[in-house]
């Protein structure tokens, strides 16, 4: 079959540990489907900051553009947090969101059944929790006009945030498809009784609703759905939001499901583009000590397959791999309830890949 | 005693019947404590739009403002959500704050022992917690500039979100008043990796914490403090945040005590000119029918009697009659785990009354 490029960013922190174990699981399902892939590695973030003076070097967005698809590792760490704006990774991240044109971030929270106790929600109220956010990535407050300005009352400063009609019609869109395709309900969440932004949030929302009869909508008002999200959690099925309020949402969600060092996401754009990162940061602090859990950049990687490629058996299958080595028993330290036994980020790997 | 003037306003939904309840407890206050009110009704929200025209009518300001302080029920419900803007309950709320210089909302986060099974939290994360989130109220996205224009890409709608220097400080200086006076811990919620109005905010906060040496301060950016909500929410005492974050993590934090119907918030200005409100909306799917729990509205008049009268032996008074009330097993039917035991709006309020 034909060659997938696939761009790969390690990143920093815990980055180039856990992408080296979705390495071996990519070069696994070549060997056992028969898929072709090429990858070419780009210095992103931190690294890129140190080695090329700017946290998203031309030839990374090069690269990327030429790839099919992205696996980003994590960026940033303390070391970078203090620098100017320009020389910070988190400025990287919002450049390579606009420059791919990556409008849309999907985080699926689920529980993981054996970190169920994990959670610091009771079990009878985390029973069943499926969902996905949609978070809108490329527009609002995150990329609106900033600045700063002399007021009578000392210093000002200023965030704009804007939203078109395409830009909130092309995410609605894509929410409704997947809600159709999953449990058929979409949240719209928005605070459309303050913002001028959630009023055309929502009305391009209705307007689009009326293309999908079989999914069923409600508007959520931010505040309100940051307390069902504790109250109801299973009750959400697909959500969809703003930038700024997926950012925090979406980070609620994933904590309350106590899995979120085993949650995948998906950053998509228009078309079969995407870049997949776990939703776990660089985690600075255990880097370099074997300690990570590669199993979110994995599952990342199963996303790619899926969403990007198309490769459902390949994307099964690594799904099914990692429930089976986690059913076996097998935990990294971050999963352990006895850390003695804990194995290591390789460990974890190697065993992934001897279950595909 | 000098006599105090407390406007009040009842609202819509369950907001006439908890009032009237806080009006009985005030009244034994004067009774017992020898203290002298004089009380004054003013129509806001939505009766207000339905009877004058006006969610905020200017003699609800006018009785408001000659007032010492103001005790609200709560405004708002489904009759009037597709109203124009003008003809929205919460313009009004957004109106009486910016016109009363309100611009800190204290929303207390306690356990209730009897309601600590109502919580989704597993009780061993929850016990101890205790925080107060401290909210920026007339500044932010709430009161920037908003507007429609023409794009490229369709319509745009356009929200602005301004802090100056002066409306930071002021609230932060409250924050590590109310931080010093309590277990010394703030955690200031930014997003000061993105926002310009957080990096503000930030550099403010910490040329203000020089004159508070006892107070140990953190910075959280808003999406992680969304997890460390969630994560050790015993771990947090203040809270201080803008407008925005302050309405999405209040909201979470009341939920995850369990105890949302019981808690009250006060929105003080400069001096001691305060708004007491209880947390909880105006349920107007159960209003008329006595089954609302007052507490959440006694024990915001508690808050007044404390921190604009400092009235501490009343406020203490009153808050020791809940919890002697509550401890007698007594319940109104949204806290009882046997609704068929369950007491009355009325009933609970006597009970408190007799209490006292
Ligand atoms: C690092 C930061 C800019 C970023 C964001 O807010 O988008 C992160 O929190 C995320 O959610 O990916
Ligand atoms: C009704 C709404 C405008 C209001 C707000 O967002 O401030 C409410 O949610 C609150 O928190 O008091």
């Amino acid at each position: 079959s034909e060659v997938k490029k696939i761009a790969v960013i390690a990143g920093d922190g815990i980055g180039p540990e856990v992408v080296a174990e979705a390495e071996k699981v990519l070069k696994v399902t070549e060997e056992v489907f028969g898929y072709k892939f090429e990858t070419e590695h780009a210095l992103f973030g931190g690294i890129a900051i140190d080695e090329k003076g700017t946290p998203l070097p031309v030839e990374t967005l090069d690269i990327c553009k030429s790839a099919d698809a992205v696996l980003l590792g994590a960026v940033g760490g303390p070391k970078w947090d203090t620098n100017p704006k320009e020389l910070r990774p988190e400025t990287g991240l919002l450049g390579i969101r606009k420059a791919l044109g990556l409008f849309s971030n999907l985080r699926p929270a689920v529980v993981f059944d054996c970190l169920k106790d994990a959670s610091t929600l009771k079990p009878e109220v985390l029973e069943g929790t499926d969902l996905i956010v949609v978070r809108e990535l490329t527009g609002g407050i995150y990329f609106g006009e900033k600045f700063r300005r002399q007021s009578e009352q000392g210093e000002e400063a200023v965030d704009t945030c804007a939203y078109n009609v395409t830009e909130v019609e092309r995410i609605a869109r894509q929410a409704f498809e997947i809600a159709g395709k999953r449990r058929g309900k979409l949240a719209s969440v928005d605070k459309a009784n303050v913002l001028e932004t959630s009023r055309l949030w929502r009305e391009v929302v209705i307007r689009v609703a009326a293309d999908y009869p079989n999914v069923e909508l409600e508007h959520v008002l931010v505040d309100n759905c940051a307390m069902q999200l504790l109250r109801r959690p299973s009750s959400f099925d697909v959500i969809v939001t703003e930038n700024m309020f997926g950012d925090i949402l979406s980070d609620e969600a994933a904590m309350l499901t106590g899995s979120i060092g085993m949650l995948a996401s998906a950053s998509l754009g228009e078309g079969s583009y995407g870049l997949y990162e776990p939703v776990h940061g660089s985690a600075p602090d255990i880097a370099g000590q074997g300690l990570a859990n590669p199993i979110a950049t994995i599952l990342s990687l199963a996303l790619m397959f899926r969403l990007t490629f198309g490769y459902e058996d390949a994307a099964a299958a690594i799904e099914a791999a990692v429930a089976q080595v986690l059913d076996a028993g097998h935990r990294t330290s971050d999963i352990a309830v006895d850390k003695s036994k804990a194995i290591s980020t390789s460990e974890m790997g190697d065993l992934i890949v001897a279950a595909i």
